[in-house]
């Protein structure tokens, strides 16, 4: 393990997140909050840290996987924990276990919450809680490639071990131009959103959070009722944004380059439409008898389906209390996710599409044993490496699944639905599940031990699995390797 | 396809079947039953069939897999549905659906039962649904194969359709041979538990019955109250025979020829009993208040182990009365299975391993990405094609659990837990869920529609998914392909 280049990635990302924290910092000058002060605090300590750590700059940035992994899952902890420190300065989330979990869920941009009461927070928590679904969504790391000057061959290491999805398209040879338009895109669809629920008249406050949320698919609200008290267009915006920031993001590159055509040809986002569509289908017939209209049905059904398979996480109504059918979708639903490339979480669409295709040619193997077939993705024949991948990927996810439920269900507090569903929304990074941990409840009532495997479970959500488990390799840690 | 082996095959098992409906004839005749007749009947018209179909002999029984396949997954079909026609005729299931979900449940040996009350069924029934369990563990093609005279290259192909696990070792280089081996091991063993429970002054006709039970790994009994009745000696005795008939049979064979060597480097067997006593004992300190005694908590937490993961499904207490841990490491049990090779079902132990090797090698890829590493089982390299086989059979396992799963909570009658253990219990063949399919419940509470889908679960998962899903593919039943 080459330390230096590790320890001055981390000085590079608390300096970056101490800027982030001016927005928090201008938002409590605006409401004369005493809040503010801790976020100041914060910033001015993590900036000092962080200019310390990269006062001796590393002679050259070339190193293999395992720093660029080893610095990437460490970024996320080291920018949970002091992200956490305002909450817990402030006494808006006073116990640091709580605001660790809040902090964590916020950048990776899962929404699951242990508040009961949101509204009772100031407004520079408020928002700097929704920021980090922001800045989580994209990729912190990437943020930081798309500013931070660095050079040599590392950042393709870093940029690959944040990116969710099965394989990573670079979109130009160059990478910091691909971070670079990656945010451009981001960052446009942001201000578009922002833009169109001011026109219908929600507050700048609640369109920015409520933006950042959506943008991020993280799920964090201002209201004690997630998106229920907002009117039907807010709602219908949110939905239509939701989705759209779970789309790949390639799509909207190659579109902007007038290349549509090869938009058009990425079936995951095809599969992505459909899924969604049937969805969408099937829950509002579900649930039409509890709404006064069909429209209703279709709205509410619509931005469930929206939230879920994004893994944002908002709620216009408690789909806790739908039929079995529709929950069992939004379940299902939960585990697909959205598609790779985008903010989204869960397995992702094209996961489960080379899934589908590689069961496929199973079964054509075991009829035609000696019959050569090569399996597609996008028109292109598909690498053994990458199909191999996702299967493993499958199992991997399974086996940390199984590990999180069981530690879970040792408490005997809850039932296995909530126990389930709650690792399930977590580990996939939605927010909410069903029963105990469902849109009308949170995640306060686990105990200690369960609340950290969650947070393990949503970074490892978050960054795909591997780069967590890495950390806890014994081997990975020795000074010669 | 080439139809006249695969009807040729079809007649063979009609036969076979008609022979072994003696075994509720001459129970008829001890008892004086008139059920008896239902089975006289269905034997000689299965019979008469089976005559005709083979009257005309193929030139020859080189076939490819899909022939193979297809006969196997047929012949289930048919011993399903001709095993089913006794019951009907003596009204003892009068209703067909029930009685066709009873018997492909005995067969596939599941054990989970549409019946309320067992005990008014008369004996010759009881025991034909319970015989199928013993002919269905071991396979009934492997039955026809060491008792019928076949020759040609196909026997292969049959045997490797039914046989469960993800390798087929063969153990002898001729086929038959093999079939006759496992036979015996199989009779052997099953007198010696009949044996053994008549020692303990267990009636003859429930020692018959629940040997046969536990032999198959199916878990119908003959008492409503499973095995809660018998003696502790009596379950003591079905625990350890259980847990033996879980285990891989080539360890037994391995045994038999002096090379217990062999047998302790199967890495499936070791990891097999260590996954068994882990389980225990958690499970027995998890439940201890709930017993008398220390020993009585170790006793019935070694039934339920025992019959959970070889997924027999007896029970001698309602565990889903047990603490949420309890539950949901029977959950989990009940995925993982017996070894391959054995009696038993679920993902198959063999399989976990190899899942859980992958996973290790692919971190250890993900940070040396160059390094060549291989995978062992067994102290031998594992070859790629049997690693992405089985990768590839955990995608298709979850898709047809997920569908069969959304077809049962759209009927809305009963809850989540219900319905996803519902599935679990009888695609991994293990009997009563929890919930509204509890150890304390029955079946019978489903609609049609998911009865049938667990019917095809059930096969699908005795099978290994792909003979099922093959006869759903319109290009194998093409004449000419």
């Amino acid at each position: 393990m080459h330390y230096r280049v590790v320890v001055y990635i981390q000085g590079v990302i608390l300096k970056v997140l101490a800027g982030l924290m001016l927005l928090p910092v201008l938002t409590a000058i605006i409401y004369r909050e005493w809040q503010g002060f801790s976020f100041v605090v914060v910033a001015a300590a993590s900036y000092l840290i962080g200019w310390l750590l990269t006062l001796k700059k590393p002679k050259n940035f070339m190193f293999f996987a395992r720093e660029g992994i080893v610095s990437v899952a460490l970024a996320w902890v080291v920018i949970s924990i002091v992200g956490a420190m305002p909450f817990v300065l402030n006494h808006d989330i006073p116990y640091f276990p709580n605001a660790l979990f809040e902090t964590i869920s916020g950048f990776t941009t899962t929404g699951a919450s242990i508040l009961t009461d949101v509204e009772a927070l100031s407004h520079a928590s408020l928002i700097w809680r929704s920021f980090t679904h922001w800045v989580g969504g994209m990729g912190v790391i990437v943020f930081m490639l798309a500013i931070v000057p660095m050079t040599g061959g590392g950042n393709a290491q870093l940029m690959r071990a944040e990116s969710p999805g099965p394989s990573f398209g670079k979109l130009v040879p160059k990478l910091r131009q691909s971070a670079s338009i990656l945010y451009l895109i981001y960052f446009g669809l942001t201000l578009i959103q922002i833009g169109l629920l001011l026109v219908a008249k929600m507050p700048l406050f609640d369109a920015l959070c409520m933006t950042f949320g959506s943008a991020g698919t993280g799920g964090f609200g201002v209201r004690n009722t997630s998106a229920a008290d907002y009117t039907t267009l807010q709602q219908g915006i949110i939905t239509v944004f939701m989705i759209l920031f779970g789309v790949n993001f390639n799509a909207y590159y190659y579109i902007l380059h007038r290349e549509p055509g090869e938009a058009f040809r990425m079936e995951e986002v095809r599969w992505y439409f459909i899924i969604i569509a049937a969805s969408i289908a099937v829950i509002t017939l579900n649930v039409r008898s509890m709404f006064p209209s069909l429209f209703l049905a279709f709205h509410h059904s619509a931005f469930q389906v929206g939230s879920i398979i994004t893994t944002t996480g908002y709620s216009t109504v408690n789909f806790d209390a739908w039929p079995e059918l529709s929950r069992a979708i939004l379940v299902l639903l939960m585990f697909i996710g959205a598609c790779a490339g985008s903010t989204g979480g869960g397995i992702k669409v094209s996961r489960i599409v080379i899934l589908a295709k590689s069961v496929y040619h199973q079964i054509v193997h075991y009829i035609h044993p000696k019959a050569v077939s090569t399996m597609k993705m996008d028109g292109r024949p598909a690498d053994r490496e990458t199909i191999q991948g996702v299967s493993v990927y499958l199992a991997t996810y399974t086996f940390i699944f199984a590990a999180s439920f069981m530690v879970l269900t040792a408490d005997n507090r809850f039932d296995l639905v909530t126990d389930f569903t709650a690792v399930a929304a977590t580990f996939n990074n939605i927010g909410p599940g069903l029963g105990g941990v469902g849109p009308a409840a949170n995640f306060n009532g686990l105990n200690l031990v369960s609340k950290f495997v969650l947070m393990f479970d949503m970074l490892a959500g978050r960054l795909e699995l591997y780069p967590m488990l890495i950390l806890f390799l014994p081997r990975i840690w020795k000074k010669h390797m």
